[in-house]
């Protein structure tokens, strides 16, 4: 039985190596590789450690840097869904529950329904953890995206407002992040043309 | 004064992008590609989550994930080193030393500090935190290399001395994951020749 059990789990340990093939659409620093979900995961959770401080409220870190290490396994099945492809969004949650439920279920039962629910507590957002969980998964692309000159944000034609919606919630996971990325990163793009203006669409 | 420590804090997150362009002899699943630092760093994390059950000792979960999220920051400057490389592996803990000193003083001094000391506990193997952690180090790429039908230790004419010398306190962390390791993995690829014995040396 004991083996039965560190079976389940390191068959799922060996599953997950392919979120490790999921590309992403954001470029790594050398402008020339787009990053996979797995370097992604890595460092949103690391970031999270290292910006703990910056969260609007107290957050349990274990927690929250779990989160983020499992917060895109789901796309080894469901693929990784651009965050400005509305026809892409519409069919995300089905693909990415069905996912949920056969990766997650090569886990043993009290760890499926552990990183289920952590899974969805983070989808949520509406906990102090996945509230700042988000900001990590937001903020570390911009960073990238700021960090090679806006170059994902220009082949996809990307609109300030579309920034703006999709971190509507960052702010109330971390004003100070939030305002950070805006002055510095999102800015200095719209300045240099790299994002959209409603008049230049 | 503020924005000094956030400036720092993200100067560090952005530097350590470079940890996703440090290639390992690990293969990925499908056989071909080799995984980076980041990659691996992701996926012993997330390891030491789902087994820790198996730590010899009791351990600080997030202190191990720390410290497997950094272990291998280092190489960004001083390169991934072979673990049975033995001529680099002469002046590895020199490169690595004098990396630590630039790559985590980029971060406010606490940060540092904390960092620093972190990496050190990692590489002395000292603490339960760290033999976990260095089990997790050397269980993913077994792994890796199990499922891929040993290519690399093939590639390396690996002998079954030098995997036992690597792991000679793999068994401290953990008995189980030691034995299942060894039982499974290893003797699996010492049988079909991918491992190579004294003899066949």
């Amino acid at each position: 039985m004991e083996n039965d059990r560190l079976k389940k789990q390191l068959d799922f340990c060996l599953e997950i190596d392919r979120e490790k093939f999921i590309q992403r659409q954001t470029y790594l620093t050398d402008g020339i590789r787009r990053e996979n979900d797995a370097e992604h995961a890595w460092h949103a959770a690391l970031m999270a450690i290292l910006l703990e401080e910056y969260s609007n409220e107290p957050i349990d870190l274990l927690k929250t840097v779990t989160m983020l290490l499992i917060h895109d396994i789901v796309e080894i099945d469901a693929g990784d869904t651009y965050a400005y492809d509305e026809t892409a969004k519409s069919t995300q949650s089905e693909r990415e529950e069905k996912a949920s439920e056969r990766i997650f279920g090569l886990l043993p039962e009290n760890q499926r329904r552990k990183f289920c629910q952590l899974w969805k507590e983070f989808e949520s957002g509406d906990t102090p953890e996945s509230r700042f969980a988000h900001v990590m998964d937001n903020l570390q692309p911009m960073m990238l995206n700021a960090a090679t000159d806006g170059k994902a944000w220009e082949e996809h034609k990307v609109r300030i407002d579309q920034i703006l919606g999709r971190n509507r919630h960052t702010s109330d996971g971390s004003e100070v992040l939030w305002n950070y990325a805006y002055l510095h990163w999102i800015l200095d793009n719209v300045k240099a043309g790299k994002i959209l203006t409603p008049d230049h669409a």
